[in-house]
C-alpha cells in the first residue's frame, strides 16, 4: 500500500471506529460539574439577544467552529467536507478541514479540501501536524495546504500520543518550537496550534508564545478519544491494550481552559474537545473560550446531508442563545472571561 | 384553537406530564445532604409543641404553603382547586392558586380561582406572569386576578427558561422591573416574586429589593422541572431534545437560601422546590424560609379528595413536628435562621 | 391486651422485625472511611498483648459491653438474656439488659433480668428509658430494676425518635434533666445516659453532666434504625411512611464521639451504635471510647446458645487484637484518645 | 506433613488462591486519582528517550522490579523463578525472589532459588522475613539466602498481618529492631526492609534507619491482599471472616510513598503494591519510588513462559515509555521527586 493509500484509508479507519464505538466518546469533559448563575429577571428581549462574534474579520452567528475532520481521496470524504462547508456557509460559523498531508501525497485528495467555493463568506482553517515539520514539510507545504482552501488560518495540530499509539506514528518531536516559530513568521496567515483531544498545558502555551503564535485551540480531554481509536486499528493487543491503557490521558477541557487563564492578554484561545451542547459552549466562553470548537457531534450529520448539519448547529445555537438568556447576558462579550456567571463551589 | 383554548389545553398538558413521568420531580434538592443536630434530651412535651407561624395576618397550623398550580375551565381543574381550598381551610395552611391569565381570555375559568368560600380563612394567594406585564397586562388584570379569590397578595412569577422551551413562549423580559414596581406602588395587596423551579439569585433578590418588592418565593431547582414537563408537550425531537438538556438548570432550593441570606433583614422569603417532607420544611426554616411552599406533592391528592389532600398535610405536618421536637426546637421561631441546627459538614 | 402485654409483645414484634428486615441494619456508620495508621513493625509480641480495661471494678478481657436488648416474660426471651449473661462470664466481658419497664408491670418478667446468678463476676448494667420518670416511675423503679440483677450502674436510654414513631409512645420530655438529677443524687449506683441509635450532641452531654451524669452511651447513627424498627410495627401506612423517612435521622458513632471529645476529662463515653466488628472497636477507643457497645449483631446467636454467642464474641476479640497488634499498641491504654494512630485525610 | 513441606505447600496454596480469586487483586491503589501534566510539545524524539536506572551497580533497561513471589521444591516453582529470571536478564530489569526460609528446612528447595545462572548480569534479591529472626534465624541463613543466587541485597520481608491472620503465623514482633540492625552491620550485601502489601509508615522508616537500613521496598495496599489470600487457606469460617475483615488494611501505595517522602535524603525507596502498568510506574517514580517493584501481574505469565514474562515486561516499559514522554521528560531523573509533573487537584 502507498504512503497516500495508507493515510486515506486510516482517514477511513477513524471514521468507522467512531461510528461503531461510542465509548470513543468519554464523556468525561466534567462540564457537567460546573454551575452557571441562573438569573430569573435577565431584562432582556430573547429576539434582541446578540450572539455573534468576530473571527478572522468574518462575523459568526454564534461562536461556533466545526473541528478539523477529514478530507482524502474518495466520494464519502469529499461528500463529508462538502456538507460541513455549505452548512457552515449557510449558519454563518467557521470550519476547520482535516489533516491535509493526504493530499500532499497524492494530488487527488485536494478536491475534497477545496471548499471555499461553498463556503465563500464564513472562516474556513487548513490544518497539518506540527511534527510533519519533522518529516519533511515546511514552508511550501504550509503554503499548499492553506492556499487550497482560501484558509483564513492554518492549524498546525500537535498529537504526541495518538503518534505513539499509532504503529506507523511520527515520534520525533524534537526541535519542533524552532520550526514552528520560523514558519509563523514566514507564512501569510496566523497559525493556530492545536492539541487533538488531550488538551494543551501552560507550558506547552507558554513555548507557543514564545515561537510567536497567538491561537491555541485547547482541543482537552474528555470528548473524542484518539488513544482508544488507535486502540480499534491496532493489531496486536498489545497496541490494543496501551490504546485503551491511555484512553483518558490529559487535560480536560475545563482543566486546559484553566491553564491558559494566565495568557489570556498574549493570545486567543479556542476552547474544544467534548463540548457536547450548547450549555458547555456558554460554560467555554465564560471561562475564556474565544470560540468554540466542536468536532465529533458532527461526523454522523456530514455524512448524511448538508441539512443534517444544519439542523445540529441549530440545536447548539438554540442551546447557547437559551443559556446566554438565562445568565442574563446580551452580547456574547458579556460571557467572555466573566466569571461573575460561575457558581463557585 | 383560541388563545383560550390554548392556554387551558397547556394546563391539561402539564398535569398529564407530571402524572406520565416520574423523572420530571428531580429528587435532586440537596435537602438530604443537610444535617439536622440531633437533641436526645429536648426538654419538649411533643404535646404542648407550637409550630405556628402568621402569614399575611392569618395564623397558619405550620409553616406550609401548597404552591400554585392549576386554575382553568372545566370540571377537572375546578375540583383541584376546591379540593386543596377546603384542605386548606380545614388545616389551616396557605395556599396559592396558578397562574390567572387564562381567566382573562375567558371568565369561565373564573370560578375554578374563586376559591375564597371555601377558604375564608387562610391567605390565598392570586398568580401571574410577570412577563405578561410585557404583553398587555397592569394593573386592571392584576386587581382582577387579587379580587377573584379575594387574595392576601398577588404571585408574580418568573419563568424564563419555561418561556423559552415553550415553542409559544413570551420571551420578552426587558424592562419588567420598572413595570414590576410601577405595579407593586398601585396594586393594594402585597406582591411576592416568585420562580418556578430554577431558584432566584442574589442579583433578582436586589432587583426585586429595588422594585419595592418585599416577598420573594425561591422556587428553586431539584423538584418539578419545568424544562422536561415542556419536552413532554413539544412536537419537534429537536425541541424535547433542548427541554432535557435544561431540566437541571438553576439554583437548588438550599442554594437560593444562601443567595436571599444576606437579604433576610429586607425581605420574607417562601423556600420552595423539591421540598418533599417536614423534614425538608425544617431545614428549610433553619436556612431562613418563612413559610415553605409545596407544589408537586400535591397535584395527585387533589385530583382524588379534600380527604387525600388532608391527608398529605398531615404526612408533612407530623414529620415537621418530630423533627422540629428531635432539634429542640419549642417554636417555629426557635428554627427560623438557627444555624445552631445544622451539622456543619 | 393489658399494658403488660402490649410492652411484652412489643419487645417480641422488635427481635422479629430485626430478623426479617436486613436493611434496619443501616450500615452506615462511616467507621470504614476511618482509616489506622498500620505498623510493620510493631515490636510486639502478639501472645503478651494486653486488651484489658476495667469498668465498674470489673477487669474485662477486652472493652466490650453487650448493649442492651431484651428481656420479659416468655421462654424466648429469657433464653436469650440466660445465654448472654453466661457467655459474658465465660468470656469476662460486660452485659447490659433491655428496658426492665415491663417488670414494673407484671413481675413474671422479673426472672428474664436476674441474670447475675449466670454471670457473677462481670459488669451487669441495668436498664430503664429515662422518659419513664415523666410517666410514675422514681427512685422505686430505679432500684428495683438494679437490685433485679444486682447491677453496676443503670442506663437511663433516651429515644425521642422512638417515642415519637411508637403509636402508643411517650413524648413528655419536658423537665427530664431535674429528675435525672434528682434520681443520679439518690441511687446508689452511677447511672450511664445512653441514646438508641441517634447520639448524644454536646448539648445532650452537657445537660447530663449538669445533672451529675458521669457516663454516656453514645449510641449513634448506621447500625440498628429503631425508626426502621417501628415503621414495621406500624399499622398505618401514614406511620410507616414516617418511620423511613426518618431511619437515617442523628449522628453517627464517629459523630458523636466528636461531640464527646470537649468532655472527656469531666465524663467516660460509651462508644455504641453500628459497630460491628473489632477493627470498628480500635477506632471507637482511639476516638474516645472507653468501652464498646455492640447490640443487634448478638441477636441472632444469643437465640442459638450460650456457645454462638462466645462464638462471636471472640470474633470481636480476635479483630479487636489484630487492629491493635498492627497499630503497634501494646495496651488498651495505648489506643485509647491518640489521634496519632488515625491517618489524617 | 513435615515444616518443610508445609511452607513448601503453602507457596503452592497461595498461587492458586492468586489464580482462582480475581478479587485478591484489591484495584485500590488510588493511583487513577493522581493525574500526570501532559505535554502536547514534548520536544523530545521518542527514540532517543532514556529510561535506564541504577540498581545495585547494574543498569537497568527502566526502573522496574519483578517483586518476590515464590521458589521451592517442585518442578512449578522452579519453572516460575527461571522463566522470571531468564526474562529479567533479557530485558535488564532487576528481580526478587520469595522467601527463602523453606531452603533451610531442605536443600531440595536450593535450585529453584539458584537463578543467578540464568541471569549473571542483572540485580537479584535474596528474600527472609525478618520475624524469623525471633524463631532462630540469623547471619547464618540471611548468608545462605544470599549466595545461593549470589544476590545484590537481602529483602528482610515485614508481613505482620499475614502472620496475624495466618493460623500457623509466627507472630512475635517484639525485639526485631535490634536484631536487624546487627544483621545490617554483619552482612556483605544492603538489607532491603519491605512490607508485602500494608506499606510502611513514617515510623517504620525511621525505626529502619535507626537500624541502619538504607532500602525500603514500600509494598503498599490496593494490589495484592494478603488477608485475602489467607482467608482462602482458612479451615474455620471464623479465620475466613478474619482474613476478609482485613482485606483491605493499610497505607495504599502513594500513601506510603507520602509517608517516605521525609527521608528521601536519607534513603532509597522501591515503590510497590498495586502498580499495574507502566503509567503508574511514571506516577511512582515522581512521587520518589526509584525504582517500582510488580509481582502478581508476572505469575501467570511466569507459569507459563520465558516469552510471556517478556511480553509482560515490555507492555510494561511501552506504557513506561509513552507517559515518560507525554510528560516531557528525557530521562527517568528528569521524573524522579518532580512535583511539577503531577496536577495539583
Ligand atoms: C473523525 C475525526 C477526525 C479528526 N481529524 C483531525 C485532524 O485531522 N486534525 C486535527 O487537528 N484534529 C482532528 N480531529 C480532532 C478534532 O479536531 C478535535 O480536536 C477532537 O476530536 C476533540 O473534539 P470533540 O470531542 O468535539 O470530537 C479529528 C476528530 C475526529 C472526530
Ligand atoms: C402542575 C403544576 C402547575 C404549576 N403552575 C404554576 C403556575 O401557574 N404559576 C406558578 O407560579 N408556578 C406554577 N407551578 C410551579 C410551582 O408553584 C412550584 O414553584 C414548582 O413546582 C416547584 O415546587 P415543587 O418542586 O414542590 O413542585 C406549577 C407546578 C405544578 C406542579
Ligand atoms: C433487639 C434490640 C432491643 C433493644 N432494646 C433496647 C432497650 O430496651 N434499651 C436500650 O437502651 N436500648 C435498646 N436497644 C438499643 C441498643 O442498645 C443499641 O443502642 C442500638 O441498637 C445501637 O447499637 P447496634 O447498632 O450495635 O445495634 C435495643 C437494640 C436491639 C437490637
Ligand atoms: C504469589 C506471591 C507470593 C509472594 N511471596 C512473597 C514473599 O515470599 N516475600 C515477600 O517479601 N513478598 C512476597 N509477596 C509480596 C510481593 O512481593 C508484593 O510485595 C505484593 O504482592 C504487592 O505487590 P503486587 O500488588 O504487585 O502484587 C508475594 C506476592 C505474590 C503475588
Amino acid at each position: 500500500m502507498s504512503e497516500f493509500n495508507a493515510i486515506n484509508q486510516r482517514k477511513q479507519d477513524h471514521i468507522n471506529a467512531i461510528l461503531s464505538d461510542q465509548a470513543i466518546d468519554r464523556q468525561q469533559s466534567g462540564f457537567d460539574h460546573i454551575q452557571l448563575r441562573h438569573c430569573a429577571l435577565p431584562e432582556l428581549d430573547f429576539a434582541q439577544l446578540d450572539s455573534q462574534c468576530t473571527l478572522f474579520d468574518h462575523t459568526l452567528a454564534f461562536p461556533l467552529l466545526i473541528s478539523s475532520m477529514t478530507g482524502g481521496s474518495g466520494a464519502q470524504l469529499e461528500k463529508i467536507n462538502r456538507h460541513l462547508a455549505e452548512a457552515a456557509a449557510d449558519q454563518q460559523i467557521a470550519l476547520a478541514v482535516g489533516s491535509q498531508r493526504v493530499m500532499m501525497a497524492n494530488s487527488d485528495a485536494q478536491r475534497s479540501f477545496a471548499i471555499r467555493r461553498y463556503a465563500p463568506n464564513v472562516p474556513l482553517l487548513a490544518n497539518l501536524g506540527a511534527v510533519q515539520l519533522n518529516y519533511g514539510f515546511g514552508l511550501d507545504e504550509a503554503k499548499r495546504a492553506v492556499d487550497c482552501l482560501e484558509a483564513n488560518a492554518l492549524i498546525l495540530h500537535l498529537n504526541p500520543l495518538q503518534e505513539l499509539i499509532q504503529p506507523e506514528g511520527d515520534r520525533n518531536f524534537a526541535g519542533l518550537c524552532a520550526k514552528i516559530e520560523q514558519l509563523a513568521r514566514e507564512l501569510p496567515v496566523p497559525i493556530i496550534l492545536k492539541e487533538v483531544g488531550c488538551g494543551l498545558s501552560a507550558a506547552d502555551i507558554q513555548r507557543g508564545l514564545n515561537a510567536g503564535i497567538g491561537w491555541f485551540d485547547l482541543a482537552g480531554r474528555g470528548g473524542t478519544s484518539w488513544s482508544r481509536i488507535e486502540a480499534h486499528r491496532a493489531s496486536k493487543s498489545q497496541q490494543q491494550a496501551l490504546g485503551l491503557l491511555f484512553q483518558d490521558w490529559g487535560y480536560t477541557t475545563p482543566q486546559a481552559l484553566q491553564n491558559a487563564r494566565p495568557f489570556q492578554d498574549q493570545a486567543r484561545f479556542i476552547a474544544s474537545g467534548g463540548i457536547r451542547n450548547g450549555i458547555d459552549m456558554v460554560k467555554s466562553v465564560i471561562m475564556g473560550g474565544y470560540v468554540c470548537g466542536v468536532a465529533a457531534p458532527f461526523l454522523q450529520p456530514a455524512l448524511q446531508s448538508t441539512d443534517a448539519v444544519v439542523q445540529t448547529i441549530t440545536e447548539f445555537k438554540q442551546a447557547f442563545q437559551v443559556a446566554q438568556f438565562l445568565v442574563g447576558a446580551a452580547t456574547t462579550t458579556d460571557l467572555f472571561l466573566n466569571d461573575a456567571l460561575l457558581v463557585q463551589p
